[in-house]
């Protein structure tokens, strides 16, 4: 599918959510589904969807943000990147488009990140 | 995981977005991953993550909504459940919930669906 290349090398660095910070990160697609990122344009608001690939997947409660004044909470009402399936789901925007890959607004994922997913943004319903 | 328990079963009558008539459903989560769903309350808004497991993973360009007038364009740029990796976005609202099962409002996913992750949509910073 494709993967991200980012600055972002060390979970510790990484932000929470893409709006806390997070640097710009080309989005590379492999060749063979470059086709579907065909009409992908500076300008377009996607939900990018990873797979945090250094997440723990046995973990099924967090404090949340890691504070342990906050009680345990199950991993599905927190958004902690340690969960069973630990697929992250970031809203970006494009910013450059270059043949099959693009550069886009803060994205909290590391580098090297594989991608699973990209869709538009739902708007109104005759732009879906 | 877990899957979804729903009334459509079929990809002909489902809707292509849960606000465009959906039924409400349930999600079955497996007991031993119940604990991450333990918090999970009437009134929670959640984006649901799900394996559109009936789509065709081969598909890299569609028309948008099936409309031959509309000319062929890269699955990234829309919502199509044909797609390389077809996970399913659904932002829902809990209606009830009993033991390792939820119900859900307008829900677009076919009758045994598997699960992937479930999130909170992100509201303001401090509920993160």
């Amino acid at each position: 599918m494709g993967r991200v290349v980012s600055p972002l090398e060390d979970l510790d660095e990484a932000p929470r959510q893409g709006d806390e910070g997070a640097p710009e990160a080309w989005i590379e697609f492999d060749p063979e589904i470059a086709p579907a990122a065909a009409q992908l344009e500076r300008g377009d608001h996607l939900v990018l969807l990873t797979w945090l690939d250094r997440a723990d997947r046995d973990v099924l409660q967090v404090h949340p943000r890691d504070d342990p004044n906050r009680p345990l909470t199950g991993v599905f009402s927190t958004r902690s990147p340690d969960r069973p399936n630990p697929v992250g789901l970031h809203d970006v925007e494009v910013l450059e488009v270059d043949d099959a890959r693009i550069r886009v607004s803060g994205l909290e994922a590391l580098d090297g990140t594989p991608i699973l997913d990209v869709k538009p943004q739902l708007g109104r319903a005759e732009t879906r």
